[in-house]
Formats: C-alpha cells, structure tokens, sequence
C-alpha cells in the first residue's frame, strides 16, 4: 500500500493545493518508516520569499519534528526535481533517499551536474506525467 | 566611510557572535542604499536546521524588509563564500552584488562551476585574512 506512488500522490496534492494559491504547483512530502514528517508546497508568492520552496519548508520542518538537523532513514517525495539551492539543502540534510516526479531540465540541479549526499538513492519519474502536467497547466493559464 | 571593508567588519561582527555560540563562524550583511536590512549568522546547530545559514537568513530577512522577494540594488557582505544551497537562493533573489570575504574551496560554488545572477556583481576577498582566520580558529578548537 505505501508504494511510492501513494507518497508522490500525497505530493501531488500539496502541489494542488499550491495552484489554487497561484503558487508555481510543487509538492513535497518527507516519510520515515511510513510516518509522514513533513507535507508541504511553494510559498514564494504568499512569503514574499525566494527561499520558500516546498523542498526547503520541508527540510526544515521534518528536521523539526525529529529533533535533529540529519535526516537519516527518510525519503523526500517531491513532484518537481529540486533546483540548486534544494539540491544544496538536501546535500546538507544527508537525506537517505529522494523521489522525483518530473524532470526540470532547466532549472534541475541534475544538468547543471550537481550530485547530492553520497549517501542518498535517487529515483526519478515516479508519476511523471501527472507531475509535469500540473506545473504546464499552470504556466498555460499565466500567460 | 561605507566602504566594503566597513559592511565586512560588520559581518564579521556576526561571525564572532556565531563563534560564541558554537557555531561555524560565517556572518552576512544585507545593505541597501547604505541602509542595513539584514544582520544575520549561521544558527545550523541553534535551530537544528541545515538551511539556516547565514545568506539563507539574510534574503529572507532583507526580503521581508522590503515586502518583496527580489533584492535589486541590494548589496550582501558575506564572510565565507556561498555554498551551493546558498548560491542557489542567490540566483532566485536576483541580488544586485555579492561580497565575499574569503574562498571555501571544498564547499563553495566557485569551485562547482556554478554562477550567479547574470545581473550579480561578484566580489572576492574583501578582509580575507581575518575572515579566513576566524574559521580555521574554529574548527581547531573543536579538534
């Protein structure tokens, strides 16, 4: 049941509801041993803040619930692949493993041939379809 | 009077405060149209969050300063050079100039092929000495 694609869908929707914001639509979720840390989305416009990405609140705020800045045996759940600053945040946080939903060819950390924690599994692509609508639906609708 | 020197001794300031509570010495100073609009040090070990550098701070201090998230014509006065997290954050704000006081080879951008804002201006080495020495300090006492 708690498949990785149970987890991006919890993703999936934190991205929705950041579309209903007028929020670039990106979800993120962090899990340990099937116990949700963290579920968040883009804040940038509401925060007035560049750093406000789903990636970094949930870093943060799973840190938090923990006790402790490492996040060792947890998986981030994110729709969008990260960009530098969460890429660098995630290298930072020694994550253990890292779900990407869609490509961001441009603004990825992947071809600017950044690498995270030695330590973390990275898989992509799980639901990338709906995760890459979702964010062109939303860029359609802005223009 | 509002030389670089003068901002960098005032993020040094920062980086001492940083020193005195166990933390890696590293202090960032935002300055606008010579109005200071963030002094902030890193608080990783503080606030058990690996994205509270000092930067990460600073842009969404000086962001809230000023109600919005892009620092155009804003100045930071960092001790130690970004990391990629942190030059990630920069690139978003699209700051107007960087000032670095010393290089962090291993864990800096430069070194990452990484760049800034097109619209950044880069400044290395302002104060370095004191700026490198107060680090190399640090981790020596902690040996």
């Amino acid at each position: 049941m708690f498949t990785d694609e149970y987890y991006m869908k919890m993703a999936l929707q934190q991205a929705q509801i950041a579309f209903e914001k007028e929020e670039v639509p990106i979800g993120c979720v962090i899990v340990s041993n099937d116990r949700i840390l963290a579920k968040t989305h883009n804040l940038t416009e509401t925060l007035n803040d560049v750093t406000a990405h789903a990636e970094m609140q949930a870093i943060t705020s799973a840190a938090n619930y923990l006790g402790g800045k490492y996040l060792q045996n947890c998986t981030m759940y994110v729709t969008l692949e990260p960009c530098v600053m969460c890429s660098g945040a995630l290298i930072w946080s020694q994550i253990s493993k890292v779900v990407i939903g869609a490509r961001d060819e441009q603004r990825g950390f992947i071809n600017k041939h950044l690498n995270l924690h030695p330590k973390t599994e990275i898989v992509v692509g799980v639901m990338e379809h709906e995760c890459s609508v979702i964010v062109k639906e939303f860029f359609k609708n802005k223009r």
